[in-house]
């Protein structure tokens, strides 16, 4: 039962990232604020982390914030110029080649690089000049769930440094552990979605990245068809797919998108969807067909964190809805090494 | 009939944009070239462009690119500093309102700020200190197709005339003309593909960009669930959701991921997945259950925009057969106003 555990697991390790982890944040955000530009190079769940790290350096350390691709180093051999800028590589095990290329061709341009890994003497944590240490133990399950949540923390730590206003964290992992008592509505939730084959997973601004998450962990666990999209796109064509009775699950916080996400969920309600919500908004949760409603609050930019731990049991409940055990996803392995 | 009509029409819109376009692009460029980092604004299928454009810029131009979080500027009041940067706004219309305040945002930071559009005189054009005009005369289809391939084109002048080394772009419009022609081979790959709920769109690298908007073309006019993968991230969880008969498109040129495509069809199609493809490579035309083979060859980097004309027929014949007008997607509108 590596998987529920490791959910479990996630508010002490979010707890010890953020005790023993402030230096290194203090040291490197420093570093980071000097940094004309920012790259992120990741994949996998480590990717829907660098997106939730893109708001959150663009949006407190104001720092544009690119996605790395890869192929660009592994397969074209044309990576960009990386001097006078920084790049960041995630990856929990360190073992994904690609992403330790991106940090390597960094490194040759004189850029800042640092490995964000729970893995310090990994390829990834030898190839960069600096490494970000994720503190929380070795992760078994095949799905990433502490990885995930603790490489967030990493960025918000980092971001907050670089923009010399740090993020209060303070309720954070109590807020997580209520997350992870939520287990009970999740559950409820996989039920009324059921067995739909196909899925929207919907978010706006900093709940994007929160998402693009669930949805990859409903992929990964239930093999369901969940696309994520920011409900800014989703009116893009994407729209086109809400056939009446296609579940929606929807992760939005309290926040500059509220009124947005409460007003979508009655227009998609009234098209005929089932909205689900997980949110710490109770008004939202009043106007969807069910919610996982987490009452505690950690502000808006830290929201995603907390919607994802709750996803990660709507996901696994998804998945024995479909016969399938979240703890042996099938198709996957742990590492992946890409180049 | 304008979507046929305005497929049909892609290669003169090619063919008068690099002929009147060419001036702007050479002066454009020198200024882009001086940029410390890039970011394009843009939704929808132009947003599928800006990702094309990040490959160029950043693999030909060698300028680090970002995609806009248009919610920073509109949602949360928080862009990130673009001064000493570009940013590139893309909007056919240019009455994407939240792309517009991007360009705004970027404009009191002193940045370089271009807009490409088909409408010089629309909010998006009069936003930007500098206009690059798609020349394509009015989009009347919902599904958008010349405007797309011509805001590609504008970013393969715009990066070639940055980097100082122009793409040739000389085999561009025979060999787009080629892929409106391969209609009767679209057709038949829709005929196989037949009534799939669910469709997996793969590229890697440039080609990337193609599976984006050829995905998007069919959820837009087929209502079919396509998911567009980079085929490196597919194998992090979606691959998961290859269950046996899941047709899967693969669009795909001759060049540095030839020989990754070629072994991912084999093994996909181990897996037991109908594997299609759109391709310039023979040799993977022949691994694959079938191809629309393109034979005139316009290299690598400028191939997804031939691919992409050639999945503008595919994903219409798909819709068909689920018994669509793909003239009259439901759902949809030409102009997308997110702010």
């Amino acid at each position: 039962m590596s998987l529920r555990s490791e959910i479990a697991e996630q508010p002490a390790t979010a707890a010890r990232l953020l005790a023993e982890g402030a230096a290194d944040a203090n040291r490197l955000g420093a570093l980071l604020s000097r940094a004309k530009h920012l790259t992120v190079a990741a994949r996998g769940s480590s990717d829907n982390a660098a997106t939730y790290g893109k708001y959150l350096f663009e949006g407190l350390a104001r720092i544009v914030t690119a996605s790395a691709a890869p192929s660009l180093v592994t397969r074209y051999g044309t990576p960009p110029r990386y001097t006078s800028g920084a790049v960041i590589g995630i990856s929990q095990s360190g073992a994904a080649p690609d992403v330790s290329a991106v940090i390597a061709a960094a490194r040759r341009d004189g850029a800042l690089t640092i490995a964000i890994t729970n893995r310090a003497s990994s390829a990834l944590g030898r190839a960069a000049e600096h490494v970000f240490e994720l503190r929380c133990g070795p992760e078994r399950a095949i799905a990433a769930t502490k990885t995930y949540t603790t490489s967030c923390i990493a960025l918000a730590m980092l971001a907050g440094a670089a923009a010399g206003q740090p993020l209060d964290f303070a309720e954070l992992p109590d807020a997580m552990r209520e997350a992870v008592e939520s287990e009970p509505d999740g559950a409820r939730i996989a039920r009324k979605i059921g067995s739909a084959r196909a899925l929207v997973v919907l978010g706006r601004g900093y709940g994007y990245a929160a998402a693009l998450e669930a949805a990859l962990k409903i992929k990964e666990l239930a093999r369901v068809w969940a696309e994520p999209y920011s409900s800014a796109d989703f009116a893009h064509g994407p729209r086109a797919l809400l056939e009446r009775g296609t579940p929606v699950l929807l992760l939005a916080a309290r926040g500059a998108t509220e009124r947005e996400a409460r007003s979508l969920a009655a227009a998609m309600r009234e098209r005929g969807a089932r909205v689900y919500a997980i949110t710490d908004d109770q008004t939202l949760a009043a106007k969807v067909d069910d919610a996982v409603l987490l009452r505690r609050r950690v502000g808006e930019l830290l929201s995603p964190i907390v919607l994802v731990v709750a996803a990660q049991h709507v996901a696994a409940h998804v998945a024995r809805r479909h016969g399938r055990d979240p703890e042996k996803p099938a198709g996957l392995s742990k590492v992946t090494r890409t180049l």
